[in-house]
């Protein structure tokens, strides 16, 4: 089968990639579940793994298929499997995990002590197929297209999981902030209207993801290059701040804006990543603001999400691209030219 | 009366505040409450005061009388007040509150937006006589000693409040860390008995606060100067990491144990300051832990820590000074040489 | 100036207050506040103090002007009032609260230790003027009509209450069933569409009913007159319950349906009354579901509320009456012939 | 093998089972365990199995080797099983689960759609030989013995699973009051003194049990055969009533204390079942108290609460019997006659 592998970290996304033929994989264990990849999302995340920003956390054995955003047609199951049969479309929870270790047993997926995680531990989507178990799929509801649901698997579910903690602590009254309305903030925006009466307000430097933020139903907009984001955070909340905060974005300057637009006892959620955060904690303790990491949604996160998809809540904006065509995506992604979410096509 | 005030920020103990004369406060409010000061304690927060550390955050009016861990005896009650009667002994609650706006309404008095706050912005406990208010005062049980019930105005919620919030994560064979075994950290691991079945590690680098940690209960003690306190959590949590950490010191250097010895989706409370964090914010995504800001425990928790000094459950280590000598319990401070807490007898 | 008053308890709606001419009250209290009613909700519970149905939890002192969802202008304040003037216009919570108790110091105001419950246990808004307290009154958005928003001051955020505990149960999936679209039940299903992205079935005997419940947005409507709900809440959840139940109505046959239709670990929120629960406790243990007791909300939920109202995310469906008109509402209401909320304009 | 087993219902305990011999189950599956059983509590569910009181609520295929409380050591495992190997000591967590369906994803695992419960709807452990599977075993740390932790499998982890819900809800200063100190209660007297820092006022009609309570470090007992438990409680709360009360009992007296002894906001757990609540909507109106449904603890909650009999926090009252004198135990429970718990040696 073809299949998109990484042989070696690099900064030059133009060459990030190969195309090869490889074996299809062949199932092992009686949980086993063989997907034929209609659609695997390109994420930032992929950028990353090519420059090498993961092995300081995770063990890496290259070659490597990437991508962590799957879903398609199930082909072969192993001898137990009896959540789905051959035919079956399903999106693919991008970590495989034990059911077994303590966090599975409560529902911590994310967290589980014998997990892979397709496409950066072990091989992912982008190929013809992909390996996974029946803990790791979820069979979509009728006329749910897989290559349109697929960034879902991760893009959706890392909003999704951010935005479930937040709206946990927003009543009606309360003010979210959305930093950064790219390929997660969008769907974070439609999941907090989904799921609160909170005030939103989002912001960006691109005028066009403003826009989208504006069509998508938040309450205001504010582009930092043009304005004073705690001035402005600061007259829409009365002076109290932002309850919750959602940095889609990670950088120095996003998480610097914490102590000045987070209301006392509110929460600055990191969900992008790439810059740092340097703060004293003396503004910690005067606020009692906190820096929340996220991390992706967890497998029964997924689920909800696909019913919110199924309500009709949450729209992707998708381009597409063929496999050959995966190095242009990862280049085109580096240079802020990609709108919503790519997908790629095996 | 006399009273102990601050004229000027210093970085010389010797000389911080002056003892002075100055007018009996007077009653002007329906809810105004005069109280008598038997005992106030003496904070580390009162040197950083001294040293104009928390002009940034607050707007401070010299001179002011310092000292906001302070009880004693009502000797005069505005026309309006009914909890509490001229005779009565009482621990005063640092913040005085307005009750009426949102966060009053929520009981997260911390938050008010109309707060005086004793010997921090207004004046505070270091002098004969304290003038606050019906709602910042509470009757001391019988047998309770004022003198000796004085530093958990502040340092005992503080450290209360912190550890309120930890017991909500922590289950029976789950791990807790306290960083600093001080004034306020011997009260958070007797707060965490109490409370909780979790197994704790004290981490000090003075042998005799982990003596003491030792006599109070815990599980584990390790000292930095000694052992490597990541490999000691590792091999005590079986490589899971502490569900919760609370450091009660707030340094650079603690705050970077967080991504190597707080378990994922664990805290790692700021409860002590002084210090910075500084951290990629890629690993609180890869590990899904929180730097979670703590500010003075709410009203409501000093009714629930006094009912945990009434049971028995919460012993403070306290040493007397006169109000004369106050600037030497500054400097002994500062050098390291207070063991728990200093409290001023007016 | 004239009141709505009950001398004694009867059966007879029809002449269940006297209209009066009494003096109007006068405010003692450095809170206090006087407010010419403009709006006051007629609600079932006032046919249910007529009948003398809250005698035996509470204390009534004979003759009393009833009326507990009460909206006007401030036209005197005590002496240290702040948060409203003279001329302002007002919701009133209806119970006044002494915001030193501590329940009060919790926010949870609806259990104040020294309350008093307007047109319950004190003089209600049924009268030119009411006398209430700073803790009770909430500034209207400008716009907003006190006529109009009335009875959210009671059948409001007794509903928004109930949906609020709902809605932290709620994951995008679940369903969530109303039973009863009546006074509150309308509002209950706003709430629910505006705070969560659960699916909602609506039940009630009239087709009217179902029909607004459907303008609504609810996803199913169930009339127990031509359908069998526990089949049908079967049907629609693939057997699993539902995970939260609203019961508006609080009848024996209502209260019935739990152990039926509630989903494991799930919720039958009792907010209407007039019945019994009758049900062995060995199906609370096979089913896990509770009985979860709901009162009014409390104050900063009313806050909440007038949030939502602002957004324009609840509509009340209202008619208006003369003081001089109230037992003709009263007996309107026993023979439900009064559809959404019956406003008084005294 | 041998094995107890029910025939036929009745209410003559003295024959309700027969010892009989039959094959030792043979491991099918992938993930199957077949333990060698050492110790299987006997349950007041076991009696209420033999009287027929759960064909209602469950499907059940006469006839059954009955025993839910089962301990011992693994003698063979299915082709995939990672957890357990031949000689590993287990406690059997009676529920046996699939791991897949969106209960288990949650951790929710009493709620699994596709269990076996142990002596319930499947072959228990009243035999020499039980068959489970890796997702129903933990296995025992050093030094603990299988015949003496075995009740807590089923007895254990209902009062943990109810005592977890109830402490998250009390603070310092709240009551709780445990009704019954049987087998259950005085599990759940000492999960609540290690887990919580509340008052604890114990009811019982046996003065033995209430000695039981006190050696236990509960702070208050009462008979209700000598005392007004409502006036106790009012005394003992200041009014207020308890936060959490604990019923072990679920009998229509102990139901009916609810809305006398709960605080407002409360809860009323049923625990113990074979009586009926009969109340008021009204009431749980009025009190805002709830009705809160306990079933058996989950899987993590049996790791959490062996967690506890590691650090020596729970101590079991047990006496021992052999396989041929389980129609004896039986009885004898019946009768009142067994005090803690009675464990089957087979």
């Amino acid at each position: 089968m073809h299949a998109a592998r990484l042989h070696g970290y690099t900064d030059d996304m133009s060459e990030g990639l190969a195309i090869e033929d490889i074996d299809r994989p062949t199932i092992e264990r009686s949980d086993g579940v063989l997907v034929e990849v209609i659609g695997a999302g390109w994420c930032q995340t992929d950028n990353h793994i090519i420059e090498g920003m993961w092995t300081e956390y995770v063990d890496q054995d290259l070659p490597m298929t990437l991508g962590h955003e799957n879903a398609g047609r199930v082909v072969e199951t192993g001898g137990e499997v009896e959540v789905v049969s051959e035919g079956d479309q399903v999106i693919c929870h991008p970590v495989q995990t034990c059911g077994t270790c303590r966090p599975c047993r409560l529902g911590e997926t994310m967290y589980c002590e014998n997990q892979s995680f397709n496409g950066l531990t072990t091989d992912g989507g982008f190929a013809d197929y992909l390996l996974t178990s029946e803990r790791s799929v979820i069979p979509l509801p009728d006329g749910v297209d897989p290559a349109e649901i697929a960034p879902h698997a991760d893009a959706g579910i890392t909003a999704y999981h951010a935005v479930k903690k937040a709206v946990d602590e927003l009543n009606p009254g309360d003010h979210a902030v959305v930093i950064g309305v790219g390929g997660l903030g969008h769907i974070g925006v439609q999941c907090l209207d989904a799921m609160s009466a909170a005030e939103v307000t989002a912001i960006d430097l691109k005028d066009s993801a403003l826009e989208l933020a504006d069509d998508l139903g938040v309450d205001n907009t504010v582009n930092p290059g043009n304005d004073d984001v705690r001035a402005f955070i600061d007259s829409v909340t009365d002076g109290t701040g932002a309850a919750q905060v959602l940095d889609f974005v990670g950088a120095d300057v996003t998480a610097e804006y914490a102590p000045d637009i987070t209301a006392a006892g509110g929460d600055h959620h990191i969900i992008g990543y790439g810059g740092h955060i340097h703060e004293p904690t003396q503004s910690l303790v005067n606020g009692e603001f906190s820096y929340v990491g996220n991390i992706v949604g967890r497998f029964a996160e997924l689920q909800e999400l696909v019913a919110l998809v199924k309500q009709g809540e949450v729209d992707l904006h998708t381009s597409y691209y063929d496999l050959e065509d995966i190095n242009t995506v990862a280049e085109k992604l580096e240079d802020g030219e990609i709108e919503g979410r790519a997908v790629i096509r095996p």
